[in-house]
C-alpha cells in the first residue's frame, strides 16, 4: 500500500455557526438589518495586516446575484442551495482564494467556514478561529456559559462546530465494502453522505463524512474524532484500491484506460457520466495508468465540469443543454491532455 | 453528396465454380486422387509469363494446416469454413498478394476466385477469366453443351459464377433503410446477408450482395445485374449517410469519437466489440471526423483484427481469450495511432 490519505481525502472542511446577540434569528431578519449584518462581517474580515497586505473578501448579495455565479459559488461548496435558494437577504463574504466563506443569513446569522485541499483539518480549523475572533471583536455572539454557542437549530447548540472530509472512494464502493466502513464510522458519531447526491458512481464516488455531535464535546475532541474517523475510512479505502487491482486487474485496467479514452475524445458529455469517467481517471492517476502533470488540476475540473462553472467557463450566458455539453466535452478533453499522459 | 462507390464497397469477388469431368464429386473423392488434383491445379497457375516473371501460388493442404493458419485464411475470406471444417482431402492454391484463391476439393472439385479491393467486379472478373483459362488448359471440365457447367449442387449450374460485394452499410443500417433496399435488391434476384454474421452493428456493417442464378443468364449478363445492384444500393447508402449526419450530427459525431477515443485507449477488446467501433471510426473517416493516411490499412485491421488473425500477428500460439484480447487492443490502438489524426 503505497498511497497517502490525501490520496483519498480530496478537501477538509471546518465551520461554525454563530448567532447576533439580541438579534431575530435569519427567518425573521428583515431586509435592511440583514444587508447590514453582511456589511458588519465583510468590513470584520477584510482587515490590515502588520505587513501592509489586506485581505480580499468579496461581499456576494444573494438578492442580486446571476444564476450562473449562485450556481457557481455553490458548486464550489462555498455557499449552500439553502442560501441560494431559500434566502433572499442572505449573502456570503468569501476571500479571493475561495478558501473561506462566510454565509450571512442562512439557517444561522453567521456560518464561516475554511475548506482547504487534502488532509488538512488542523489547518482549516485554525484558519476558520482566525475568522472567528476577527468577527466576534464586531459582533456580539449568543453564548451561554453552560450550553455554549447558541444556534437556530438545536443539533448545532455548543461548539457550533462541524468538521469534515470530502473523500474519494471509488475503492470501497466498487469491491462494495462502503457500507461496513459507513456502520463503523456512525458508532463513532460520524454522518456519511454523498457530495453531489447519492455518492454512486455517477456522483464521482464523492462522500462527505463529518461529526453528528456539536454539543457536551470540545472544538478539539470533534477534530480528534473526525480525523480518527477519515483516517480509518482512507486507510480502508486504499485497501480496497490494493485489493480491487489485484482481484480484478485487467477489468479495472481496461473501465480506467476507456474512461480516459472516452473523456479525451467524446463530443459531447453530461456531467453525470463525466463525473463518473473522471472518477476511473483520478484512480487510473492513482494506480499510475495515467501519469498526471498536476493533481490539482486535475481535482479542479471536478468543480470545472458542474453546470454552472461549465457555463460559466464557456464565457456564454444563454446555452441550452446540448450546447453545454459539447462545450463541457470539448473543455475536459482540452485539460486532460495537457496534463495527462499514458 | 460526396462520396464515391469506393467508400461502400469494400472488396468485390467474382468465383467460377468447376468440377473435372469423369471424377467423383469431392464427397466421394478418395485421398490420392484429391491431392493429385490440388497439385495438378497449382502448376496449372504457376506458369511462367512472357515477362520471365513467375505466379507465386503456394499450396495449402487442409489435412496438415494448423488451426491458426487455417484461420487465418477464413478469415481473409481466401476459404470458406466449409473447406477448412469439413474437407480433411481439401486444399487451397493461393497467390503471394492474396488476390486469388482456388480451393480445390471444397463442394466442387475446384472454385476459382479472384477478390479485389473496392468496386472492381469486371477486374475480378478479367482475373478468375485468365485463371480459369489455365486451368482448363491441364483439366477438362464437365461441361454440358445445353446446361453450361456443371456443379455439385443444382444451383450453381450453368455460368458456375457468383458476383458479389462486400459492402459496408453503417448508413442503411443506423436509419433503418437497409430492408427496403433488401427488398429493392431481390427483385433483381440478389441475395445480400451478413460477412461476419448477421450483418448488424457487432458485425461491423458488412453485408454480401451476390446474384442468386447461374443459369440460364450469361456471365456478363450476372456481371451487369450484380454491378446494378451495388451501384443502387451504394447510392442509397451514401444519401443515408448523408441524412444520418444531418438528422443527428451530435450523436452521431459523439458515438464515432467516443469509439476512437475507446479504440485508441482500451486495455481489452473482444472481436465482436472491436467491429462494431471499428466501422464507427470507418465512418468517421467518411465523414472527415477523424483523417485517415493509409485506408487501406484501415480496411485491413478489420481482418487483422479477428481472432485467428490476431493470434498470428500476436506471434504466440498457445494464448488463452484474455490474452488474446489485449493482444488485439494494443494492436489496434498503435495502428489507428499511427494512421489516424483528428
Amino acid at each position: 500500500m503505497n498511497g497517502n490519505y490525501n490520496d483519498v481525502v480530496v478537501t477538509s472542511r471546518v465551520r461554525l455557526a454563530r448567532n447576533v446577540d439580541g438579534l431575530p434569528y435569519p427567518y425573521k431578519l428583515n431586509d435592511d438589518r440583514a444587508a447590514l449584518l453582511a456589511r458588519k462581517v465583510c468590513d470584520a474580515v477584510n482587515k490590515k495586516h502588520t505587513d501592509g497586505s489586506e485581505n480580499d473578501y468579496a461581499l456576494y448579495r444573494m438578492e442580486s446575484i446571476s444564476d450562473i455565479d449562485g450556481g457557481v459559488l455553490r458548486e464550489k461548496h462555498l455557499i449552500s442551495a439553502d442560501l441560494l435558494e431559500n434566502r433572499k437577504y442572505g449573502a456570503a463574504v468569501i476571500n479571493g482564494s475561495e478558501t473561506v466563506s462566510i454565509m450571512v443569513g442562512e439557517e444561522d446569522h453567521i456560518r464561516e467556514q475554511c475548506i482547504l485541499q487534502g488532509f488538512a483539518l488542523p489547518e482549516a480549523y485554525k484558519a476558520v478561529n482566525g475568522i472567528d475572533d476577527d468577527i466576534s471583536k464586531v459582533l456580539k455572539f449568543a453564548y451561554d456559559p453552560k450550553l455554549g454557542y447558541l444556534t437556530s437549530c438545536p443539533t448545532n447548540i455548543g461548539t457550533g462546530m462541524r468538521a469534515s472530509a470530502m473523500m474519494f472512494l471509488p475503492g470501497l464502493s466498487v469491491t462494495r465494502n462502503l457500507e461496513q466502513c459507513v456502520g463503523a464510522v456512525a458508532r463513532l458519531n460520524m454522518t456519511i453522505r454523498g457530495v453531489y447526491g447519492e455518492g454512486s458512481e455517477s456522483d464521482g464516488y464523492l462522500y462527505q463524512i463529518s461529526n453528528q455531535k456539536t454539543l457536551g464535546v470540545s472544538e478539539q475532541e470533534i477534530l480528534a474524532s473526525v480525523q480518527a474517523s477519515i483516517g480509518h475510512i482512507a486507510e480502508a479505502e486504499l485497501r480496497a484500491r490494493d485489493e480491487l487491482y489485484k482481484q480484478s486487474e485487467t477489468a479495472i485496467k481496461d473501465r480506467i484506460l476507456r474512461s480516459y479514452g472516452i473523456l479525451c475524445h467524446a463530443y459531447t458529455i453530461d456531467s453525470k457520466e463525466f463525473m463518473k469517467l473522471l472518477a476511473m481517471v483520478k484512480l487510473g492517476a492513482y494506480y499510475g495508468l495515467i501519469k498526471v502533470s498536476d493533481m490539482q488540476r486535475l481535482e479542479k475540473l471536478v468543480t470545472d465540469g458542474q453546470p454552472a462553472n461549465i457555463l460559466n467557463l464557456s464565457g456564454k450566458k444563454d446555452v441550452g443543454a446540448e450546447e453545454r455539453d459539447i462545450f463541457r466535452a470539448a473543455y475536459v478533453s482540452k485539460t486532460l491532455k495537457s496534463i495527462c499522459k499514458r
